[in-house]
């Protein structure tokens, strides 16, 4: 690491920037430099911002996605099929699938997936309160929209079983080549998927 | 742009963080997740840090420098010579230059180049104090160490024109092969003032 070279406010701003997703030390002293350039403009209205997120963001006790309220707006839609539960791992997935639009039901979020080699048990998700919920009589379906990682895949295999007993439907994402992709960049396991998969024309 | 998936809370704070510069926002939204999981660990802190930055840090009147004194800690630092005036174009330059620990005296940090087709004029640099500060009997050399662009080496150029009436020496950084660097890799004009500025072994 380089020596610092500014007063420890700034290098304590640099580092604490360094440690978000994608930025190294070095585009984080870029972003402190902006920051402390643009005062009114960007460092004040984001140090506000962030105090509100911190008094006012809470996770979802029912689903695990973070809002403002608990439950959170999704859980409390009237609008919103309840027959319908969407398992993610993580926020991130849910904010890409209420991007696309195309759940209209529930969420769940898992917060990880299995991982034994890292010492992620069941009892490291929020898998309890997912069995919980799709007891419930008006769930019918239960979504396993995981990523198709083995963990994501062997996750979603596991919760299967759990929810054989509860004679809920389980489904997954179907596998195929996306939309805009190109044949010549994708690996064979997506084009063994696609063609598998293949539908009558 | 993609809907808003989240409250206006968490929106705002991904608005925010797309500002800075290297995140777009879909890294912006990483970042922001990022914060949110990290609460304690990360949100906390860094919105302190922001609070405490923007108390306390200011614009040092004499070279231009960031730092939460005025004159900044470079300037009243006794143990510099005050014989030499590194002149560079913005703090990132400057921090840069200190990191590496070669430049023993002071600085004067421009806030740009000259550059007409975008209306910045001498009287949009910090170039007034500049010819103050090198009018002083103690500064014997002003550096214009300043980025090896057109507009770099034309704002020099003025620079140096500025100062010849004072008496005082200018000098600007050498340009060759970077060290650790590939000539395969290098452009024809860094290569031609390589083989220019040869040195006899």
């Amino acid at each position: 690491m380089a020596r610092n070279v500014t007063g420890p406010e700034i290098e304590q701003l640099i580092k604490l920037i360094s440690k978000l997703p994608g930025l190294g030390p070095r585009s984080a002293r870029r972003a402190a430099l902006h920051l402390i350039k643009k005062k009114d403009q960007v460092m004040v209205p984001l140090a506000s911002a962030l105090n509100e997120a911190i008094e006012k963001i809470v996770e979802c006790s029912v689903c695990g996605n973070v809002d403002t309220s608990n439950p959170c707006s999704i859980c409390t839609d009237e609008r919103r099929d309840r027959s319908l539960i969407c398992v993610v791992e993580s926020v991130g997935d849910l904010w890409a699938l209420e991007r696309a639009e195309v759940i209209k039901g529930q969420y769940h979020v898992l917060g990880g997936t299995l991982s034994p080699l890292d010492g992620i048990g069941p009892e490291d998700l929020r898998l309890g309160k997912l069995i919980e919920r799709a007891s419930e009589t008006e769930v019918t379906e239960v979504l396993l929209a995981l990523n198709v990682t083995v963990e994501g895949q062997s996750t979603a295999h596991y919760i299967t079983e759990q929810l054989i007993p509860l004679g809920v439907k389980t489904s997954r994402l179907a596998h195929g080549v996306p939309v805009g992709g190109e044949l010549d960049y994708l690996d064979e396991g997506t084009l063994a998927a696609a063609i598998k998969a293949r539908k009558e024309l």
